[in-house]
């Protein structure tokens, strides 16, 4: 079998069918797949997987938040044990200076990816031409089967957050979501309707707000909901920033926390401890994500067979100040 | 010239010559001196340079405050517009599992070294035998002439930030400062000095204390200060997270801020922005910072002269809501 009868029995041009064996850019999206299509038909024999380079790559999308610094040094942690390198990228958000970054990652033949990026099909496809097995960190979309991820238990931690204020006796419970199409987000909204409905509580539509997931986002909600005709006496926030514009907001109404109002978080970020009062927050495990994600791509990289392609690890309530019991 | 007349020279084994010219770990450092010596006496040269791999190794000793993400950004922001990758390292504090780190970077042929680590003369000789060029980021202390680095303008800073309060009518303003060795907290330090002298203030012995880097080192030492029998009116912090450990103080023995007592930070960490009240801080501009260190240690990766070995890039006062005109 060879790259001129794949090239015939397609009709795409010998050098096509050689960028996409070899996992280079610059082929139509459609060439590419139907090129694959015909290497998995024929039975075709890429060459021997390249050396390892003992470097395993850790993608992000944007690192300007704070959670960043702890998936960093999970991946650190197991990369160190092992010996191999770690190659950090920023894609950014327009991803204009990323126009490359495939073909460099596929010249350093890394010996797998962690992804915290969202990489398209394009992308995915190049990477398995090459051999390079990849994890995605903590999911935002729903992926196709088969592909290894690990995330964290989103729809209990929302439960958790949720069921704690409702054991204090809240019952005007509000949730500060955000876009649908952040999957952890969907999950954190359906575990907090999940406790409000065991406890028998009506989830009253006007309690569950949209909002971007920053601090100007959560203060804008809760402004909201704060000057609404009837109030909540407590906020679930989907993330720590917006429960910081949550604090924000009680000022300018002038509401104390926990005393008028009490709040949540999700994540668990440094600055949860900080603030004051110390938010209560869902514990995401981030470092043993990473620790977990990393060495799950280490072993796929040596062509290990994964004991399980996905893997949620749990979060935690954390209690801190931000909650009591609800008065009056 | 050989190295077998090198170790003859020197009375060492032919392979730990061997080692030393090709920057490998495993010898004693006075044997590495010697040697050394001998290749600089007799004119040895070294088999040329390795091929560039397009890397640039970042390194770090903890990861976990709030500037690392800065510093990685402003890094991957040079190293995507010359299609180089980065590859990151936490040394740890321990340094225990970093025993094989130089050798895996040596391997590695990185084109340069960015360091937030204090690299030990072992290492940074090692680098030298290889000709890997390296830059420190913001030294903690004082290189070797010749040694390139890209630091910020501490001594100024502390002086716009102690300026800042004079001029807003306080007198027995308190400085926070950090162990001596600090060379960044030595410089900051100074530059208080110096603004309170320009006013003609004296520098009361007992208004300065040394203090750790963080929250609890900054609470500890602002209640030791605040609870004294002369207190000060206004608090400069030697950086933000200290400054939020006032913030605590301040709550504990009763004072609001800014009304009873004016706080000052330093680094301007994306924390400053979000506490209550947002903090006024000198703005260390540590993203431009990682992008002159890279660009700079990529200049030397190429062989090209550095235009200079050391530059220091301007602090600006970022004026929140921490600090007001002192009252009675």
């Amino acid at each position: 079998m060879t790259i001129a009868y794949i090239a015939a029995s397609t009709g795409v041009s010998v050098p096509t069918v050689s960028k996409v064996i070899n996992g280079r850019s610059g082929v139509a999206a459609e060439t590419r797949a139907r090129v694959e299509a015909a290497i998995r038909e024929f039975g075709y024999q890429r060459s021997a997987p390249p050396t390892r380079s003992n470097l395993v790559e850790l993608v992000f999308d944007q690192l300007d938040d704070m959670w960043g610094v702890q998936i960093i040094r999970g991946v650190e942690r197991m990369a160190r044990q092992q010996r191999v390198g770690v190659v950090l990228t920023e894609l950014g958000s327009g991803r204009g200076g990323t126009r490359y970054w495939i073909d460099d990652v596929i010249d350093r033949r890394p010996d797998c990816l962690v992804t915290v990026a969202q990489l398209g099909e394009e992308q995915r496809s190049q990477l398995r031409a090459r051999g390079i097995p990849f994890v995605v960190f903590d999911p935002t979309v729903e992926l196709p089967d088969g592909v290894p991820f690990v995330g964290a238990t989103n729809w209990a931690g929302g439960r958790a957050a949720t069921r704690h204020l409702i054991g204090q006796g809240h019952r005007r419970i509000a949730l500060i979501s955000s876009a649908d199409r952040i999957l952890s987000c969907r999950a954190r909204l359906d575990g907090y309707r999940s406790a409000m409905e065991a406890a028998g509580l009506p989830v009253d539509g006007d309690l569950v707000v949209q909002a971007g997931l920053s601090v100007d986002g959560g203060r804008a909600a809760a402004l909201e909901l704060l000057r609404g005709p009837q109030p909540p006496t407590a906020i679930f926030a989907s993330n720590d920033l917006q429960a910081v514009g949550v604090y924000q907001a009680a000022r300018v109404v002038g509401l104390r926390i926990p005393a008028d109002l009490s709040v949540v978080g999700f994540d668990d970020l440094p600055i949860a401890a900080l603030v004051d009062p110390p938010l209560t927050t869902v514990h995401q495990p981030l470092v043993e994500m990473a620790v977990a994600a990393t060495e799950l791509a280490l072993a796929l990289g040596r062509g290990e067979r994964a004991p399980r392609t996905g893997i949620e690890l749990a979060t935690t309530l954390t209690v801190r100040q931000s909650t009591a019991t609800r008065v009056g």
